[in-house]
């Protein structure tokens, strides 16, 4: 390729300190293996974290000063104490741009991985499995099973923390899967996507990983989080906590947001390190405790004006045995429902009720409609997110089939999927 | 009743300034009407707005001056010049609680609705009317077409503004509903709605209910707009675009959000000003254009993973003739949806693709998912909410059943439901 021949021109290899520029850009950055298959770019990693990508064809390229090797770097490896494995699910975090199509496929190998972000190999010892290449919007409650057990695995092997890589399209369900399938955990599950591919200039890959193979080392909870950007620019990640989370934008780094509930963590990825922001978490324990048994026919309905009832029956006659109702404001669907609740809940469904609004907690006593909706049969579940208590009813009816077990289960707090005291900084204005 | 008897001995009436107090409390109000059933309570309206109740058993009252009795304002109405038409449908913001049960129930005859925030009549003369009683949450349909209709008779009337009281649960439905039905408006249509019921010492009724009057009558715009409580204190409303709005909280009085979008204006209702933030909005016209059929069998699909593609066979064969899902991220589902809804389609069914992040816009040709949804026919719709496409496709097929036609309706901004233009700071953080 182009760039292949320009960079053996200059005597360039992976590593090297390189400057690129042309009349309206001067840029100094460390020579990156490139995902590219448009054979004219190269990239280079800037100081500031990011990898950026440039066209040999616009842009002269010389180079400043030979540097290590990413692979002389991992000589450091077998040194350092700690030892942190990532598991690879695929989304963008570990995908290729096709320069052809512009599509984004996810596709590194585990050496790619770790060659991305050499500089995880200065926090701790790593090694990597490519468990799936999928993007997220392909997970399913089957794979939810596979990456709890690779995540026992990890840490029966030893491991200190565990990074999943994983699409962020339906990172919270997984993570909430994860959260009530092992709930004893050694050390941090920490699942990390980017919303921007590694080739590109605003990447968030890199410091994502980074500061999530930190998390996974040294932060002193055993829980399940979600660590992202915390703000659009590169200034830190926020830990989230896996039950209590929520892709909020479709394209911002910094997506994800804490709903009814504040961050576990913040990483200074600069400065190598984790601040906890509460002392309310679950400490490390010892040994693993794994639970992932899910029943997927559950429907997750969302209420609004129009609906008809007769959507209850439809479910119930193919076969689903839970309802998580997204209603309006605190926790209501229209009068017309309270029967078809009423047969369902008589048939040995579980029907739960969260609110559209997301913020805020569902209280089906103010109204009449809510009290009515609750002698149908219909559980009230506090502020739990949707999303969330859809992946904890899989779980729990995946558990027992005994629907006054699946509501007690529903309505215990079982790793801080309900929080019972909000303040009024929970909701971003 | 108990109240009635201590006000009489004390030759209290409505409009009067009373002093209540006992060993914690010292509070000065005028005497307003009481709507609860509770025959011991008495209603101050204090100097901050707000209407507060108190307990005959637990107070002492005493008269401090004998104040205009509100009927006596309402003669300053035929002086003035404007003329704001009140339709109220329900909710709370119109309701009594039930002391013996603690539920709220709409019910507030039209005199009550004046009497109760009587300030409205020194903004302009106010006419009210009582379409519905009900909790937003038995809204349907059918009845936004009655709504509707009474904004376009209030308008013949000569009104120069309507607002509409209405439940919080399900406003934004209505909002986008009328914004679609009466494209063309001489005046602004306001949906207002409170969150804590009139006789609750921090209701927001009287602010939003004050500040809605002023806003239908001195707007520039002929815009559907919900109006509320701008933060959780009471200093001011802002007006948003009644198809880029989302109650995003259960219980806040600050619970509505522009999503994607800024609000139109901001009213500071101590100042009784109106400040417009934009000039980006649809100017009062002259006459009405009035439009309002709705096909309601429509549904929202909520994605997640796990979610099995034969509902949309079930959705197909139940007689639903559009879907639009709420996929996850830049909009997407498991791949295993692409035959499902590619048979949809062919049935002549409108798939549409909004995103449950709510924030952001669908981007269906990054990732290979998205890209073969679309061959699939599935319809990426920007930025649009998935609510406000949910009512749009509901008011498109009741248009026409020209599937192209409605795929042109659903792609074309209407009245501001597509925002082009995103600016960092339209998502809170
Ligand atoms: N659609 C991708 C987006 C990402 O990786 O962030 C996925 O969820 O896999
Ligand atoms: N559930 C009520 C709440 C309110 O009035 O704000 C309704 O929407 O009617």
């Amino acid at each position: 390729g182009k760039a292949l021949e320009l960079l053996s021109s200059l005597g360039a290899e992976i590593g090297d300190v390189l400057q690129v520029y042309n009349d309206k850009v001067s840029v100094k950055g460390i020579l990156m293996p490139s995902y590219s298959r448009d054979d004219s770019v190269i990239v280079l990693k800037l100081d500031n974290g990011y990898n950026a990508g440039f066209s040999v064809n616009k842009v002269k390229v010389s180079l400043l000063e030979k540097g290590n090797r990413p692979q002389e770097r991992s000589e450091h490896r077998e040194l350092l104490p700690g030892k942190v494995k990532i598991i690879s699910t695929g989304g963008t975090i570990v995908s290729k741009v096709e320069y052809e199509t512009g599509a984004v496929r996810p596709a590194l190998s585990t050496e790619e991985i770790i060659r991305f972000v050499p500089e995880i190999q200065e926090i701790t010892s790593i090694s990597a499995e490519i468990l799936f290449s999928i993007l997220s919007e392909n997970m399913k409650p089957e794979f939810w099973v596979k990456i709890a057990e690779a995540v026992k695995r990890a840490f029966d092997e030893g491991s200190e923390g565990v990074v999943v890589a994983h699409g962020t399209d339906t990172m919270s369900y997984t993570a909430a899967a994860l959260a009530f399938s092992i709930q004893r955990l050694p050390g941090p599950v920490v699942l990390v996507g980017s919303q921007r591919s590694s080739d590109r200039p605003s990447s968030d890959s890199g410091i994502n990983l980074v500061s999530s193979v930190l998390l996974a080392k040294e932060a002193p909870f055993g829980e399940v989080v979600v660590n992202m950007h915390g703000e659009s620019s590169d200034t830190y990640t926020l830990a989230h906590r896996g039950v209590k989370v929520r892709k909020m934008h479709t394209s911002r780094r910094d997506a994800f947001q804490s709903i009814n509930d504040h961050p576990l963590a913040k990483v200074l990825w600069k400065e190598r390190t984790v601040k906890v922001l509460r002392n309310d978490y679950l400490r490390r324990s010892d040994g693993v405790e794994l639970n992932p048994k899910f029943e997927n026919r559950v429907f997750l309905l969302k209420f609004y004006p129009g609906l008809r009832p007769d959507i209850v029956d439809i479910l119930l006659s193919s076969g689903y045995r839970g309802i998580i109702v997204e209603g309006t404001g605190l926790g209501h669907t229209s009068s017309d429902f309270q029967e078809a609740f009423k047969r369902a809940v008589k048939e040995g469904l579980f029907v739960g009720m969260t609110s559209q609004c997301l913020f805020g907690r569902v209280n089906m006593n103010v109204y009449q409609t809510g009290r009515l909706l609750q002698q149908s049969g219909v559980v009230p579940l506090g502020d739990m997110l949707p999303e969330v208590a859809l992946v904890k009813l899989m779980w729990a009816l995946g558990q027992t089939s005994d629907l006054e077990e699946v509501k007690r289960i529903m309505l215990t707090n079982l790793v801080g999927e309900y929080n019972p005291r909000h303040s009024l900084d929970h909701f971003p204005r």
